[in-house]
């Protein structure tokens, strides 16, 4: 049995995590932080009533870590650098579901996030939470930075490909839509049900914070300088991501010589599926699971996948990390 | 031609009331204002964009009467009742979308709006601007409130029922369900997409202040006190309100004998059909249409009526009420 | 471990069906039937692509009965009671999750549903699937009749009432809200997307083939004969009913009386939580559970519940009385 | 006044075009026809009741000739073009807003729609209907093709950037992003609402007909050989296509020089307006406009487009050809 704190519990990904973990047998939720909602969490969250009754409190990292061994951050960025530190000198081993940790490099972290890194030491030493490519560095890791749902959900096709010389890369063009619940529970004009819904636009063209991730972990993936093109586009629906990539094939192929590369990567993998069809968001909404397919068409590699955004793209990715930083079976709770 | 100004731009209802008034031969927009956003309208609705370049300002209710011949208030309540009476000496017409006016007495506006009513000697004189029921009022009033979204979906088929003697006064159970649109532009975390969608429920059940405006209305077209039950729910659409009511039978009767009454009492005006099937929200969106039925099931009748909360609900009954104000044929511009 | 069949496995309720059944620790699925679909489970639901691999077989009754300890018939009217017997004869335990055994009385179906009962001697001794209201019976059939939707959603608050004499059999309503999936999957034009989104309506006013079974139930629970009035609506969104419902008052009381009556009654219920706001579909869409409330307002009680209708309507339910007629326990597979 | 009919008025852009032809000054609608559906028209299209009061007939052509002076066809492919000859002879003008008659060459139609063209003479002589690239041609025609919604959202942003030089006719990238209603109201599995809402895939990539339409009218417009990648995809929303496009600068660029160029090319026209910001499918909704803007990044050129596929797509632009075949000014009925 483990005992886990949630810090920053009033948002989507926060309840998503509490529900996953409220059927995981091994896992006892002993702490939940906010530091504005000072009251019972299924107050909060109507849906946790009857179902959890614990209060939301506003507690300090020594008081966090005296209650819980492991420490899910859904925090805003920055926010989490400043206490993981302390958290992890307490000895308690730390998911960090914001992106204070996934890049390697602080000053492109200052670029993209307008701010000095609080804990810019650590970086480039924390695993990318993602198992499908760094499963052992995952399971010997007192901190995880968990993945940006887009960056899930296009480096898993894309990487195979990358790292086996199947498409170039430069020039990849990545347009992905997602659901709304990924632009967080904070009033704004632009995520109301009335601006949303009945609409789709891109938005954040050349801007958008999961570019360079994307860029990173590609990088990474395939041994080369990787700059990407990413399209992101607010879809009317809850949850769900789907991401479109383009990019060019190194040498003449196919379709079924591709898909059986993809296969043949994700063989063993229990929650990335490759499909045939076409996928769509559904198929995967309220699942772990990554749907992925790849075309071939006007001297072109298409490849199409879909995440449910607050699981694989979040929650449940975090507690697949746990799972293997806690030596349980890595699908507990997530199948 | 006559120049309109249009107070509180940056809603739902502005917006929509500048999309009619574009469509208007005899309509010149010549005032926006907005105390908040001092930039191109075009800039707040993008709908607009090289449809109407005109900037919102910030103007005292002088320089608007020097613009405006009428005014369309869409204002916070108490808001518009603080500059109406001046905006009225300077001899412009008014038409308030808010709730000052509608109310007959200045003790209900305080109980159901917490506040002392602003301009109390007007109440109770100012037409209610339903011109199904109060056209020629209207057509000579320079202040006319424009009822709320859904007191109109309710009276419309109740008030005939009651006023020939069809139904009883008492006991009558609304049950009205509305899309999102209704709830303003104002960024809050209930009207959120996530929130919203895949989501039905009720809100305000004998709190809401359309509640007095329904007693009112029906007791003034029954000539008897009328108290009803009314239970809006937020409903996952833009726009739309379906009401169902519920209500005995003051004798025995059937579903073609009341739709006959409806007929009859509806057959010349342009806006309100009575349909024998069960209508339905989007046969109405985007229009100033009234769709309306009768069934009578289980010893009780049952009305159901659909309108677009934003038109008939309010600006396309602006449009409409200042059409009989100016002495333009009623449709023009709403059909 | 029992093994099971699910008949009927390409609609809605089916693959839902199989999901939770996929995380039963004790299940295993056996046999997927279809008359017309004969390739595998997961083309045709390609949420279970990579999650089952079976094929959807067309199969008599004695082959299912050779696979399968329990039967769950997701089939429409009449086909499944052409069927129950022989597989009850087999020793097969069977869930009906149709409409063929929730009807006690023979006459009553055939005017419900428009054909003669193939099976009419076992009508009024098969227990109705609830376990909130009929746990021991359950426990111990070898046939049990799950409830439909839209009464799950209203039996459950109003049977308390009833039954402890708070409110008056007679003149009872319920407006019920129903997502579309309630519909089922075979393509009708009244289900398309473009006919459903931005839409409400209400449809099969006095002659929903639900309103018989909720008289029935309504009128076991509470002793007496009630006849409701019962108005369904379709509501844009996928899953979720929630069921306003508007009763008398036998004497005085109020919200909090009566909130303390339905905790009282619901306090060991493991799925019904009786909560103190308003309860949104979006609190229980995914689970099992049920949220109800009550207000008195008016001189009327109202009841609100919500419930996830593909589950705790159909598929959860079922999976809840087959862990009562096998013995493990109840809430196995469902929290 | 202009009497006009339509063939095939049960679907959604016959609808549609009934609405924006009842909003016209100079147009009586004479003819309304289905094979299929002999009754009244508000019967089939409810949002009628009581605006139009005809009925649906099935009709040869010349009957149709001898009622109408102009003929839209709303028809599936093959089916206009079985006829056209036929009501040309007779004398009437035809837009026909099917395919039947957008390719230029009968080979290449029977490719992509897997049946010999019937009218074969015709091909390549009739114009295709995008007023903002073939005005005058329009303007003398007694047929028109009318373009299909994906190619309008498509060739807007890129004709002006490959006719002027500013982007490589190679290598051009669609990813578009449709509403339902773009899929017809004939009942489908794939298009109910349990299937499309919460849910967004692509389909048809590399196999669809609006693919060689796309590449032929580009190809036109750039005086260069264009063959596109287009990746259609369904998004959760009744109307409404938003277009991304992918390609690369002939030479350094930049966004606001290629802003400028696109305003200089469409300064004149009263439906296109370019814009700075990131245009979302709801500003246009219920429009004949087209929102379009441009972005220069990573090496690529971005164009953003949004349209009301029912609209500027369909049926608006069906209006705009016939104004300008009919000597009306240009937007009539559309703003």
């Amino acid at each position: 049995m483990t005992t886990v704190a949630i810090l920053g519990a009033t948002g989507y990904t926060a309840v998503e995590l509490v529900k996953i973990l409220l059927r995981h047998p091994q896992v006892k939720i002993t702490v939940l932080t906010s530091r504005e909602e000072i009251r019972p969490v299924s107050a909060v969250h109507q849906s946790l009533a009857g179902r959890l009754d614990m209060p939301l409190e506003n507690l300090v990292p020594q008081e966090i870590a005296k209650r819980a061994e492991c420490v899910f951050c859904c925090l805003p960025h920055i926010a989490s650098a400043k206490i993981v530190p302390e958290l992890l000198q307490y000895g308690v081993k730390v998911i960090d579901l914001g992106a204070d940790y996934r890049l390697n490099s602080a000053e492109t972290f200052e670029i993209w996030y307008g701010e000095k890194h609080p804990d810019p030491a650590r970086l480039g030493k924390v695993p990318y939470g993602l198992p499908e490519l760094f499963r052992s560095k995952i399971a010997h890791a007192d901190l995880v930075a968990n993945p940006g749902c887009y960056p899930t959900s296009v480096i898993l096709p894309l990487v195979p490909l990358l790292q086996l010389g199947w498409i170039e890369p430069a020039d990849i063009i990545i347009d992905s839509k997602s659901g709304v619940s990924g632009a967080g529970r904070k009033p704004k004009q632009t995520t109301l049900y009335s601006e949303c819904n009945e609409n789709i636009s891109a938005y954040g063209i050349g801007t958008h914070r999961h570019l360079p991730e994307i860029d990173q972990i590609l990088s990474m993936g395939s041994g080369q300088s990787v700059n990407v093109i990413f399209t992101p586009h607010l879809t009317p629906m809850d949850r769900g991501i789907l991401s479109t990539t383009y990019s060019k094939p190194v040498k003449q192929t196919s379709q079924s010589e591709l898909l059986a590369v993809l296969r043949d990567f994700y063989q063993n993998e229990p929650f990335v599926h490759v499909v045939e069809h076409l996928p769509a968001t559904k198929d995967v909404s309220g699942t772990n699971f990554v749907h992925l397919t790849v075309r071939v068409t006007g001297g072109r590699v298409i490849t199409l996948s879909v995440i449910d955004n607050l699981i694989k793209g979040a929650s449940g990715a975090a507690v697949q990390n746990f799972n293997l930083m806690f030596g349980y079976p890595e699908t507990t709770a997530l199948i």
